[in-house]
């Protein structure tokens, strides 16, 4: 049967061990392939092949629910819930998504993006069930570094307490996005090397019954030896001792292995945590050998060769950030860099090469990581917190609480701020503004190109009156020229780049192309601009905002973010609270929805930020003032 | 010498064990009666006394730092560093703190006032001490409720990797504000009933000696035997597997046990876990004798009776949300209530107790609570999370990602929307309206009494098209009449109660009665001022909003939240959107800054929350008008 053909996953219960290994390898190669022209997450999916095909032979899905954590390893799942025709076009405008998308399957029960909400969700289906009296099984699959995730480990603590049926799949790969740190990872550690664990076990049973017993309270005694054992040899006590039966650990490319654990986890009363060792690529050389995560997630490559597919091009604005930040803690002793498992993505990998003692990587606890820094500030030193923006939600609460509250010198580098593309709605980083722009002492700066963001990094890591935040998009710079000395940027003073009469255009960031091109629109139809390079949302440039005020000419604000609450809005707010009521001003953004994923440009378009929208935006209100006058 | 002479801790040095002892007692009377007339966290402080006073012996604040996490444990702290004279205004107005607080002393190193915050500020204090090379130690105190926020698992799971140098304190006293729920509670049961572990040590040890060796094999195996005793014997390997040194229990009311086991973990090297035992309220009956949390944190109370000081008054919005709720869940069995260990204060309880099997504490884990909310909520259950705006906080990416993202049906019933008074900064719920109103999906009401209160939650729980946060204050309402029947409420209807044509005031919930009052001091001018009830920031009323902007009259709008994306910028949004230009809008609410503790109304005089200050706004407009006109 051809893979496009694989649709109803039950298929699979009646499948040998040899049509389940047959069905793996034509998955291997399917993907292999596919992706090849695609990208997208070839590791974690090539890693879950043998896994996915278990579950799908052993459970009923979707009356049984799978929740796969992250959700970027759910290829292999789509594969075999009818959606293999899609994958020309994964990640792609109007494509198969990337993720679990419960409007795409039944069989996707559970939509993520962002790490070890599975357990929590899990718990809640596991809980519905047993209010409505039914007998499902509700499987969470989650990798090892999501389980440093602090909310998992809420869950893990709740579920053991409350002893609710569900079963827990450890996908242990050893590395999830970059190689994992932390304690719990050397607890994995200690337990994938414990091996022939079950052989030691009867050994050592042999040889407790032999030891003498004086009396009852040494027997006793004796009995806790024996009931240590299992502690003893294979450390499964930490998730034992939270109250869950620990199975494995279990080969995650042997089937039979796969097999008789997930059975005997099926049966088992209470929650169950099976730990599956898998291995990231598994299948494809180049991918099984990746040390720098690489084939986490890509984009196109050459199969034959494993050559990944690079297009040359200017720096990307993650790249002009290391550079910097590495340049300025040359000079600067206090600076101490933080990255939440994203050492590559935000490329303080570079950073690390020179500093390695000055930089920290906390693992998938970005809550954590907040918090430190504001530790690390109360002590006279500079933490730079490089995070995602979509991650940055998670420290909300830490960057109210501890660092705005205590006006302590943390400097926030937000990347991927606005349309990230590819990866979705889950990961567009259009929310930071309206989250941050309320909290007292906080200043939110974007650069209008690479260089400006080079200049705002120095600036940001020298500011010493509290929090500030730095965002940039995804992707490369323009390719200007980059200035050979720092400069330290006066806060809240925003750059005129073009004089015009009739109306003003503010940007915030990445949307000046967009607005430069929509003014030589206007430009021909007579209409003079004016252009402000708004680098600052918080504070706003007050001195400016008052003379626009006084000019009274219509004003246009972009910016790739979410309208309500977002910069336009804080524009807004000004005139209003300086009681200007009479002017026209129009805010252009991300509107009030979540933006699936696509091409960015693509992504633009759908929500009207292109050059021919802002143009006709400002024609609808130029006519108007030309009325007036 | 008196507690109103204590200032330098370093004194505590050289005191001996009677001393100190005299010391605490004395210290304990004094907290008992002062207490008994401001108010404040009782039970948790009686509990520290001997703990802070051996942590003051035996080391040198503010050198050494002390991170009281959650905070409201810091008064013998404070007592012993300078600050028994304030006690008389403890939580009050430009008084004493009941949290730590780094501008009331230098030896308050952390202010908190959240849970779980300690380890990750601890982890970040230590790193800037190594890094500049400096000797001092960093001690956290976190209870053993704190323990189960997800971010301190993040912290301990990174620090053990990092073997940094630090001290945990686990102060257990096996409740934190409720009885502590969760798996990692149990863990830290074992521990406490592992008591005479040292003697069962060391006989096993003597056991362990005899055991026959059969080779080098088996010989290591029973190296392994020995290895695994502390495990064996106290359940300590929960944080040694983390990378700990666990030390304890401890008596945590035995100054020679606090003191050996402090002066041991000092010298080690690497991070060390000590487990103290403590009693909540230790020395006053009452308090010891506490099952229901009500000596956690309470107002006045008489001393010798133990009776707490109760004013009666008309029912709370939490008593008439929790109320409310049994009565929905009756007829509705989709209903399951959430809390994040607050059955007490968000009255939770109550539906507790006529629903054991569809309420759900668990823990302190916002995050977690969110997200099995929304896991509950895919397969049809009507989740409500019943959670204090300042704790929602934590939760912000999982009500983004997990709940509005997938539009779920989960109601957040946030409760402490506001400001709350005595607690101050940390724990004001402004920022609710302004993190919430920029998702997509979500709707935000709030009532102008506790009738109108109990009609939205049961509008909430019926409503079915995606995520609804009804927030109300804290405290009583008014005693208005309560109506017999539940109604379904018109979601974005607002509701005119008193017309007027030379201006509008549009309020969100609780500023109405200011509202009201101002009104009646311009009418008494001749103004006729238009009144809304606006029940709902997002959707808002568009409707009236148009029939306003045609009616051109100057607004005031007036919230008890953040005004920066607050309900007003709301207002301001929809008038630009809808190109309404020429609008005057004055918005009121709180400031851009973080408000301290005090009375509410002494707090909403301090930002001009007042009919006065509002009636002025809102002549200011009027004459305006009148020009125009």
């Amino acid at each position: 049967m051809k893979l496009e053909e694989y649709n109803d996953p039950s298929i699979l219960k009646n499948y040998s061990k040899a049509q389940l290994e047959e069905l793996g390898e034509d998955i291997r190669h399917f993907l292999i392939e596919k992706l090849s022209v695609t990208g997208g997450h070839l590791g974690p999916n090539l890693g879950v092949v043998e896994l996915t095909l278990a579950l799908h032979h052993l459970f009923d899905s979707p009356k049984d629910k799978f929740l796969w954590d992250v959700g970027h390893q759910a290829y292999v799942h789509k594969i075999l819930t009818g959606r293999a025709d899609q994958f020309d076009k994964l990640r792609q405008y109007k494509g198969l998504c990337g993720f679990p998308k419960r409007n795409e399957s039944e069989h996707d029960v559970w939509e993520t993006g962002h790490s070890s909400t599975s357990l929590s969700a899990a718990m809640g289906m596991a809980t519905a069930r047993d209010l409505k009296g039914t007998d499902d099984h509700i499987v969470a699959i989650i990798g090892d570094g999501a389980l440093t995730g602090g909310m998992a480990l809420e869950a893990l603590n709740h579920i053991g307490h409350e002893q609710t049926d569900l079963i827990v799949i450890l996908n242990d790969n050893e590395m999830s996005i970059a190689p994992n740190v932390g304690a719990l990872h050397s607890v994995l550690g200690r337990l994938r090397t414990a091996g022939k664990y079950k052989k030691a076990k009867e050994e050592l049973e042999q040889l407790i019954k032999k030891i003498p017993t004086f009396g009852g309270k040494l027997a006793s005694t004796a009995e806790r030896v024996k009931d240590s054992l299992k502690y003893l040899l294979v450390s499964g006590i930490f998730f034992e001792e939270l109250g869950f039966t620990y199975l494995g650990p279990v080969d995650g490319h042997d089937l039979d292995d796969l097999a008789e654990n997930l059975k005997y986890a099926k049966k088992t009363k209470g929650p169950v945590l099976v730990h599956v060792l898998t291995k990231k690529g598994k299948g494809y050389e180049p991918a099984e050998n990746d040390a720098k995560g690489t084939w986490h997630g890509l984009g196109p490559y050459k199969i034959e060769s494993g050559e990944v597919v690079t297009k040359p091009g200017p720096p990307s604005y993650s790249g002009v950030f290391a550079e910097t930040l590495k340049k300025v803690a040359r000079e600067d002793k206090r600076i101490v860099a933080l990255t939440a498992a994203m050492p590559g993505g935000t490329k303080l990998d570079v950073f690390a090469k020179e500093f390695p003692e000055r930089m920290f990587d906390v693992g998938i606890a970005e809550q954590h990581a907040t918090t430190m820094a504001a530790g690390l500030a109360t002590q006279g030193m500079k933490p730079v917190f490089a995070v995602y923006s979509t991650f940055l939600q998670r420290g909300y609460d830490q960057v109210v609480h501890d660092v705005c509250r205590q006006n302590l010198n943390v400097v926030f580098a937000i990347d991927r701020a606005g349309l990230v593309g590819a990866d979705g709605e889950t990961h567009q980083g259009v929310f930071d503004i309206a989250f941050l722009r309320h909290l007292p002492n906080m200043k939110i700066l974007m650069p209008k190109d690479e260089n400006e963001l080079q200049h705002m990094i120095y600036t940001a890591t020298q500011y010493d009156d509290g929090p500030i935040a730095v965002r940039y998009p995804r992707g490369n710079g323009y390719g200007v020229k980059m200035d050979e000395e720092l400069q330290r940027l006066p806060i809240g003073k925003w750059e005129q780049l073009q004089d015009g009469t009739d109306a003003c255009i503010l940007t915030f960031g990445t949307m000046l192309p967009v607005a430069e091109e929509a003014i030589t629109q206007l430009n021909s139809q007579g209409y003079s601009i004016k252009l402000v390079n708004a680098n600052s949302a918080k504070p706003l440039d007050e001195e400016l905002l008052h003379d626009l005020a006084k000019q009274g000419v219509p004003i246009l604000t972009l910016e790739e973010a979410a309208l309500q609450g977002g910069f336009g809005s804080a524009v807004l707010e000004f005139f209003h609270d300086n009681s200007y009521h009479n002017i026209e001003v129009k805010r252009m953004g991300v509107p009030d929805e979540f933006i699936e994923h696509g091409g960015v440009s693509q992504l633009l378009e759908e929500i009207g930020l292109t050059s021919a929208n802002v143009s006709e935006q400002l024609m609808m209100m130029l006519p108007k003032k030309r009325q007036r006058a």
